[in-house]
C-alpha cells in the first residue's frame, strides 16, 4: 500500500492504515456508503473549513476578510505564510489562517470557543460530536511550531488575546472524531445552501457557503489544490487523520476515509477514489455533462386546454378560433437567470406574434431565487404597457416572492383553471362585445337538448315535466348515488366537484343555463362519479328513467331526438379531451 | 475614474480610458450587450487561457503538466515563479506558463504556429480575427523580461528550441484583437462543452473544457484570484487590454472590457462588474440557487394512459383494474448521475411495491452521460432478475446509448404507444391467460354495437345490412369525407391515422372484430377527422345514415337501442380521456 500514516504524534501513528470507507450523500439526504463509513476517525484540517463558517457567522465578511486573506499560498500546510505588511495568514486552510480563524470565533452565551466549535462541527454532521482526549492531549504536547505561528499571529494583532486559549481550541476542534459517513452529510449539508439534508436544520448561514466552498476550492488541498481543482473539480479539503471531504456544489456530498498519506499530508487512496469518482461519474464541476435548460416545462394555447366548464357549443367554436391568443406556459424546477432567460424571451415572442393573455402556471416550480422574480416582474410590466396580460397561477410556495415583486393580486390565481376562465371570457368579451353567458331563465327551445325538437315536442315535454327549483349551495346530485334522473339547466349555474382530500372538494365541471346535467351516467347505468352543486337559486326540468324508458312506446321520434343531441354533446367533449391530451402529451 | 491604462508600452496608453462593455452570452447564442461590446482591443493575457487548450490538443495532459504545473504562485503575474529542482513554471496563467505553453503547440500541416494560434482563438470567437501588428511590434520591442524568461525555460528544458519565435508567437498571440462580445461569445463556448453556440462548431475537445476552464479558476485573476473565486465564484482570466473573459461552467459566457486596471493588472471596473453581475443574477457557481432535480418528469400508471386502441368494455375493466402493474416513467432533460439516482431509487421502489412492467419514455430528456445509463443498464439486469421487464420508448439521441449498454431491441419501442400496448398484452395475458382479442369471425349479437338487441332486431339487420369486405392496406375511411356511413367490425383490425407531415402519419387509435368505427361524425354530421386504413382483410356491417334515418319510422325500437349503445360507449371513451388528462396534469 503507498503512502504513509501520519505519525507526528504517537496517537495518529497507531491508525489502522487497511482502513477504508467510501461515502455518497444526496442533497434530499440518501446515503450511500462502502467500506468503514462508521468508523472514528479525528478530523484534523477538515475542521479548517467548516470553523471557517463559523468565524464568518461571529465576525462578518470584512472583518474575516481583513484578518486572514483567501490567496493560495503555493506553500506547505505548515509553512508560516504570512503576508509582508500586514503578517495577515494568506488563507484560513494552511495551520496560521486556521488558528487566526478559530481566534475570530466568539465566546458567547456562557459558551467557550471549543464548544461553539464542536456545536458548529455537530451540526454538519447532523449528530453529536466528541472530541478525543487523547489524542487532542498528544496535539497539545507536541505542538510548539503551531505555538510559534500562535505568537507571530499575536505579533502583528491579527488575534486580539494571547494565543494559548485559542491553540487549545485549535487542537481540540483538530481532535473532533467524525466517520467517512458524516464528512459526507457535510458535504451535501455544502451542497444544499446550509441545510443538513437528513435533519434539515441549518448548519450554517446561505450567504456563507459559497465563501467556504470558495476557500476549499482555491486552498483545499494545501499545495496540490490546483491539480485537484484542475482533475477532480470538487472544492474538497483533506486532513491528516485520513479524511477528505469533497462537495459539487447544489448537488451531493463525498467522503473518503484511508487514514496513509501522500506527501503533501492528502490520504492517498482518498485522491485516488475522488479522481475515479469524479470521472467514473462524470462529477467535474467545471464541464458538466448536463446544463440547465429553460424553464418551460411545457407550453399550449388556449382552446387546447380549457377552463373545467361546459360552454355553448357557438361559444366553444369561438374559442378554439381564438385560443392561440391564449398562451400558458408551465415552468418547472428551479427558476435562475439561466433557467428563465429564456422563457422571458419565449413569452416576448408570443406577445410579438399576437398573443393577449400569457398565463405562468407555478405549479411545478420547487424553487426560485429573487433575479428570476425580477425578470418575471419586468415582463410584466413591459408587456402590460403592449397590452397584453399576464397572470401567474398556482404559485404554492412561490406566493410570497410574487406579492414582494409587486404582481397585483388580480393577476394571481390559485388554480390553473380560474387563470384560464379568467383568460377566455376576457377573450371572448373581446370578440364579441358582449357575454356569453345566456339571459335567464331560458325557453326550453333555448337549451341545447330541445333544440331540434318540434313545437309539439316542446309542448309534451312542458306538460309532462316537472321543473325543480335549488337553492345555492344545495347539492343537487351526491357522488355514488344511482343515476336515476337528469336536469336540464333553465337557470343558475352548478358545480360539477369531486372530493380532494378531507374537507376539500375540486372543482370538475361548470354548467350553467341550457345545458344538460348528468345524463353520462343517466345513460349508462354507472353510479355517480361526482357531486353537483347548485351555485346560486337553479331551476331546471326533471328528466326521470320511468319517464325517459317510456318514450320508447310513447314518443320514439322525441327519445331519438333527445339521445342523439346528447350523443352530438357527449362527442363534442371527447374532441375537446383528445384535443387537450394531445396537448398535454407534446414533447 | 479609479486604475490605470496599462502603460508599459505606448500603444497601449493610447487605450480610451472611458471605453465600456459589457455582455453576456447564453449557451444557446443569445447575446445581451450594453455599451462598447463592439470595440476592438487586444487580447493579452486572455489568450493564455484558451490557447492552454491548444497546447493540451497538440501534446495531451501528462505532456503538457509534465512542462507545465496548475498550482497557484501566489505571486504577480510577471513573477518568475518556476519550481524548484524542475523549472516548470507554477502554471499557465503567469508569463511563464504562457510562454511554456505557446512552446508546446506544434508547427503543422503547413501552419506556423502563430497561424495555429490565431485559427484557435477564431474558433472559440466564431469569426476571424486578427493581430493588432502595431502592438504587436511594441510587445516584442520591449518585451526583454519575456525573452529573459524564454531563455530561462530553454535552460531547463521546458522548451525544446531557442525561445525566439516562441516569444514572437506570444507577443503576436497576446496582440489579437477582439470585442467585449467575442470574448462573451468564447466564455459561451467553454460553458457549452467547447461548442460555439452560434456556429455550432467545436473550438475544444470536450475533455479539455475543464482542464481550460480548471487552471482559470484557481490562476485565472493573478494574484487576485483566490479572492475572485471567493467574491465572483467564476473561472475568468483577464487581460491587460482591460478585457475580462468569465464562465459559468455549463450555463454562460461573460465579456467585460474597461481599459484602466488596478494594481494586480486586472480591468478595476470589470472586476466591479464581475461583483456585481455575480451577486445580482446569483452566478456564483459554488452556491447554486437551483440544483439539478430527479429527472421525473411525470409518472403514472397503465389504466391511467393506456394504448392507442380500443379494447372491449370487459377487457378495458380488467386493466384498470390490474393497472398499477404497468408503471410509466418520463425522464426529462439531462441525465447525469445527480438526476437519474432517484430515478433508479423510484424504479426500484415501484417493483418492490409490486409493479411489473416499468416503461422509462426518453421524449423529453436532451442529453444523457454515460453513467446515467450505466445506471439504467443496471437496473435493467436487476429487476430483469425479480420478474420486473423494463422497456424505453421514444429513445431519439439516446437510442445509441441505449443499444450500447447492451439493452436489447425487444426493450425499446419507437413510441410510449407501442410499449404501452406490448406491457398492456402482457399484463392481460398474465391475468387472464389468454388473449384478449375477439376469434374471428364474430356473430352480430357478439359485437357491443348489437349485445342488446332482440332476435328479431338481428334478423332485420341481417336481412337489411350490406357486409362489405377490405383489403388490408386499403383505405377504408379517408380524413375529410363526408361522414354518410359507419361500421361494425365483424373481422380484422383497423387503425384510425392522423397525417403527420408530408408522408408520415401517427395512429391515434386501433379497433379490432367486434366494434363500431366512425360513429362520432356520423351521428354529430362533422367531416371525417382522420383516416381509417384496414391493416388486414376487414369484413364489416355498413350502416349508411339513411338507412339509420329511416328506423325512426321503420324500427323506432331498434334506433334508441343503438344510439344508447353508441353513447354508452362514446362515454365511456370519455371517461377513459378523463382519466388520463387527470394523470397528464399531475404536479
Amino acid at each position: 500500500m503507498e503512502g504513509q500514516v501520519a505519525d507526528y504524534i504517537p496517537e495518529l501513528a497507531k491508525a489502522d492504515p487497511r482502513h477504508f470507507g467510501i461515502c455518497i450523500a444526496t442533497r434530499d439526504g440518501h446515503v450511500y456508503e462502502v467500506g468503514d463509513t462508521r468508523q472514528s476517525f479525528t478530523i484534523q484540517s477538515i475542521s479548517k473549513a467548516i470553523n471557517y463558517g463559523l468565524a464568518l457567522e461571529d465576525r462578518g465578511e470584512e472583518h474575516v476578510l481583513s484578518r486572514i486573506g483567501v490567496e493560495p499560498s503555493g506553500e506547505a500546510f505548515n509553512a508560516i505564510s504570512l503576508k509582508e505588511g500586514t503578517g495577515a495568514p494568506f488563507n484560513p486552510m494552511i495551520n496560521a489562517g486556521a488558528i487566526a480563524t478559530s481566534g475570530q470565533v466568539l465566546k458567547k452565551d456562557g459558551q467557550s470557543r471549543i464548544d461553539r466549535v464542536v456545536e458548529y462541527l455537530s451540526g454538519f454532521a447532523g449528530r453529536p460530536l466528541q472530541i478525543n482526549q487523547t489524542i487532542y492531549r498528544s496535539e497539545s504536547e507536541t505542538g510548539h511550531r503551531n505555538r510559534a505561528i500562535g505568537w507571530l499571529l499575536r505579533n502583528f494583532g491579527i488575534i486580539d488575546e494571547d494565543p494559548d486559549e485559542i491553540l487549545e481550541t485549535y487542537f481540540q476542534q483538530c481532535s473532533v472524531e467524525v466517520t467517512c459517513r458524516d464528512l459526507a452529510l457535510m458535504g451535501a449539508t455544502l451542497a444544499n445552501q446550509g441545510v443538513h439534508p437528513i435533519t434539515k436544520k441549518r448548519a450554517i448561514a446561505a450567504d456563507y457557503v459559497d465563501n467556504v466552498l470558495g476557500v476549499m476550492a482555491t486552498c483545499g488541498m494545501y499545495d496540490w489544490s490546483g491539480e485537484w481543482i484542475y482533475r477532480v473539480g470538487l472544492p474538497a479539503k483533506s486532513g491528516v487523520g485520513g479524511g477528505i471531504l469533497a462537495v459539487l456544489p447544489g448537488q451531493l456530498g463525498i467522503g473518503v476515509f484511508s487514514p496513509p498519506l501522500d506527501s503533501q499530508g492528502n490520504s492517498f487512496r482518498g485522491i485516488k477514489v475522488c479522481m475515479d469518482l469524479s470521472r467514473e461519474l462524470a462529477l467535474h464541476m467545471l464541464n458538466p455533462t448536463a446544463t440547465p435548460l429553460s424553464a418551460v416545462r411545457l407550453a399550449y394555447q388556449g382552446g387546447e386546454v380549457v377552463a373545467r366548464r361546459r360552454l355553448p357549443p357557438s361559444t366553444r367554436e369561438l374559442l378554439r378560433q381564438h385560443g392561440p391568443s391564449i398562451q400558458v406556459i408551465e415552468l418547472q424546477g428551479g427558476l435562475t437567470f439561466t433557467t428563465i432567460e429564456p422563457v422571458i424571451r419565449q413569452a416576448a415572442n408570443l406577445a410579438a406574434e399576437g398573443s393577449k393573455h400569457l398565463i405562468f402556471d407555478l405549479r411545478a416550480v420547487v424553487s426560485a431565487n429573487s433575479v428570476s422574480f425580477i425578470l418575471l416582474a419586468n415582463l410584466s410590466t413591459r408587456l402590460a404597457e403592449q397590452g397584453v396580460n399576464i397572470a401567474f397561477c398556482q404559485p404554492g410556495k412561490t406566493m410570497t416572492m410574487l406579492r414582494s415583486i409587486g404582481i397585483p393580486a388580480r393577476q394571481i390565481f390559485a388554480t390553473l383553471d380560474a387563470a384560464l376562465e379568467a383568460c377566455e371570457d376576457a377573450l371572448l368579451l373581446e370578440v364579441t362585445g358582449s357575454s356569453w353567458r345566456p339571459e335567464t331563465p331560458l325557453s326550453l327551445r333555448s337549451c341545447s337538448l330541445f333544440r331540434t325538437c318540434t313545437d309539439e315536442d316542446i309542448a309534451f315535454i312542458t306538460e309532462q315535466l316537472q321543473l325543480r327549483r335549488y337553492a345555492g349551495g344545495e347539492t343537487m346530485i351526491p357522488a355514488g348515488d344511482i343515476a336515476d334522473e337528469m336536469f336540464v339547466l333553465i337557470q343558475g349555474t352548478v358545480e360539477v366537484q369531486i372530493s380532494a382530500g378531507e374537507n376539500d372538494c375540486k372543482r370538475v365541471d361548470v354548467l350553467t343555463a341550457g345545458m344538460a346535467v348528468g345524463e353520462m351516467a343517466f345513460l349508462d347505468g354507472s353510479p355517480r362519479s361526482a357531486n353537483v352543486v347548485a351555485m346560486e337559486t337553479v331551476e331546471c326540468i326533471v328528466i326521470t328513467k320511468d319517464w325517459f324508458r317510456s318514450l320508447d312506446q310513447v314518443r320514439p321520434t322525441l327519445k331519438i331526438l333527445l339521445l342523439q343531441e346528447m350523443t352530438r354533446e357527449i362527442s363534442a367533449r371527447l374532441r375537446q379531451a383528445n384535443l387537450e391530451i394531445s396537448a398535454l402529451q407534446r414533447a
